[in-house]
């Protein structure tokens, strides 16, 4: 069946009629190329169908939850089973103290968890616990840095006031001289730092931190005895079988969790160490499906899947086999790609491609060669991927390489004006 | 069986080494009487059941998630058949588009809806939206009004920094002098005005607004082009098949939707006219699981046994049924209860009762004959509750009844300091 769009293209028309802008927030396609489509039909394993029909290799993982493959035989067991039970009862059921326990045992710098739903709940807990502790209002943040869609931390100001930053320092990511002045700029007021594991924003290339910068955030907060927040919402578990500076050898106060911990049931955590227990307990945080059962559940057997398997060293492997194999393609078509960060959740842009055309069609070639990768955002390998997915993609990427260098002179300048703006703000 | 907690209090035990506190949150048993189960292992219907396997009538349904009765067959279909297609995918659905579609038919002010997972994303939406149309900064809320608990709008002010409420103006429900004296407060910055459907505060008599206060907020709101926002989370669909203030012939520009709008299934909704499209399009706002079709699924559900069933009457005429049967209880056992708010989401406290201990010692007899009531918060009946289950519940309350009387002159005092310090803050 040839790649077509004509009933994403219905339901886009009839979603504007019901929805501003007729989809919102991260997984709209706005910046997107045109053909990408915006609604889906069906998921499973690694794999994705659009609204048409069109089977995909999903390299957005759902931007982040699908860790262990779309529906998951073991972990949707769990939560079926515990669906049968109860979801969301007049409180919390025993897997709540079984999921904090597991996550407690895990990772390394957590005597304690709390549960909530979006990952910027678990940011504004953070930073919240954070005041409570010290009985101070500065909070910083990396330039850029995506903490959820809150006030004070959504990357898009429209109807945002400024009193809702008021309190919100920014320092250069991986740049103690600039973290240190940000700290100055607190001017003894200083609540707490936070870093994600590594730079992962939009538009822009990746960056893992030095040991020395992480130990340098340790060490300022220690100094001020204020507390370090690790935001691992969007890469925990996807680096280690524990917090992800635990690789840097850094152990951070608080961490953030969400996405993946649950392989795409909605649940997202706070978790922190002794130190911060009482000031944890002291704020008030809550929402009405926090203490569902069906999440935790599978959150549970997520945990179980985390430590028993293979699935870390086997998305690894399959990203730097993906990585290898398309920079090898790229050269051999006269191209040069920029892939930075982990493997198992790369960003790749293009050299020489400041307006990102040559990314933009690349993407659009793959996709009708039924593999979704993205021009922008960093992707998210998942364990459902095999080695044989890995050639196939590497099959679809090589035509779009080719259709790429035969359309060189014809691609057309990146117009979409969101793009433009976003690759202004990213540079 | 005897009734026993053994089960549950060695949850809490174990709880209380990895969740600071134990709990946290509205579902909390901090301040509940010391028997309160904390811990649930099953529900079904109108019925729960606790960590120890006691049996309960719950009157509390979820704090208001659960309208058509825990695991309704119907609504539980729909989303495994969804589960079973794909729920956190990498977009959405066209069940996005259906509910949309949906909530817009019969939400009589709604043009359009954004979906979202706390009721608190939806109220926080709504204030981002009031902003971006009017370009101003403040929101008036009423004294005391819970609108989730994100910094701007927690009752509890631990870790919040006083920024976070510079553009807060309060005024008291129901009085359009208070109001018309927060609007001047405002001077011209006025960007929305928040009210519930009516006033559903803890440890307080609830409150019905009168069509004049309604309709002053709808003047002031024109007057000054400013949304006027009603908070319909708690009270959604449980007073009309419409927006709450539809009964009191008002509408607002934007409603926020949650709890009960998918039986328990986690996702909340802003919904608006045209005239905020524009503003509504243009804020960013957006989680890791805003777009999960399950959810979305189970919505669509909920809504038609909306639309076709007599669950409102039904829910009406138990709760009308109930009240009645317990205010002749309480005259024959020589008590006097103040039963507040829509009968089928009745508040019930007691006459004559400063430190509530009459009313603490009440639930907790009735707890231990199988009725879960709640001596604070307003309770949620639900549809798969029947004329036979307030038959039991009345027998067990007046068992209540007899046993306070019995005990009146040997009832302890409320010496709960939490408890005592939220009645000093509603009085």
């Amino acid at each position: 069946m040839p790649w077509s769009n004509r009933k994403n293209s219905e339901l886009v028309e009839r979603a504007r009629r019901v929805i501003p802008g007729g989809m919102y927030g991260h997984e709209s396609t706005a910046l997107l190329p045109a053909d990408f489509p915006q609604f889906f039909s069906r998921a499973k394993g690694a794999r994705l169908w659009d609204a048409d029909g069109n089977e995909y290799i999903d390299y957005m993982s759902a931007y982040g939850p699908n860790l262990f493959g779309y529906g998951n035989a073991d972990i949707e067991a769990a939560a079926r089973k515990q669906a049968d039970l109860g979801d969301t009862m007049t409180g919390p059921s025993h897997v709540m103290v079984d999921l904090a326990e597991a996550l407690v045992s895990m990772i390394s710098h957590a005597d304690w968890a709390m549960f909530c739903k979006n990952g910027s709940d678990a940011t504004t807990m953070a930073m919240t616990t954070a005041r409570a502790y010290s009985g101070r209002s500065k909070i910083i943040v990396a330039v850029g840095a995506y903490h959820g869609s809150q006030p004070w931390c959504t990357p898009n100001r429209t109807g945002i006031v400024d009193d809702d930053r008021r309190n919100i320092i920014t320092y250069e990511y991986n740049n103690i001289e600039s973290l240190e002045a940000a700290v100055r700029q607190a001017e003894g007021d200083l609540a707490g730092i936070f870093a994600t594991p590594f730079r992962h924003e939009v538009f822009a290339d990746q960056m893992i931190p030095s040991v020395e910068f992480a130990q340098a955030v340790r060490k300022i907060c220690d100094a001020q005895d204020v507390a370090l927040i690790v935001d691992d919402v969007r890469a925990g578990f996807r680096l280690a079988r524990d917090c992800s500076w635990s690789i840097l050898g850094v152990q951070p106060d608080i961490s953030c969790w969400g996405k993946a911990i649950a392989n795409g049931h909605p649940i997202s955590a706070m978790v922190g160490s002794h130190r911060f227990y009482a000031a944890a307990r002291s704020i008030f945080a809550t929402g009405s499906f926090w203490f569902s059962a069906v999440p935790m559940a599978a959150g549970v057997e997520t945990l179980r899947l985390i430590r028993e398997t293979r699935y870390l060293e086997q998305t690894v492997d399959l990203g730097d086999r993906l990585r290898a194999g398309l920079d090898e393609q790229a050269a051999a078509f006269g191209f040069s790609l920029r892939q930075t960060g982990p493997s198992q959740m790369p960003q790749i842009l293009f050299h020489e491609d400041p307006d990102m055309r040559l990314g933009y069609a690349w993407v659009a070639n793959a996709l009708k060669h039924g593999v979704y990768f993205h021009p922008y955002h960093n992707m998210f390998l998942n364990a459902a991927m095999t080695a044989a997915d890995i050639d196939q993609t590497l099959q679809a990427s090589e035509r779009a390489f080719a259709e790429l260098k035969a359309d060189r002179a014809r691609i057309p300048a990146n117009e979409n004006p969101l793009v433009i703006a976003r690759l202004k703000r990213a540079r």
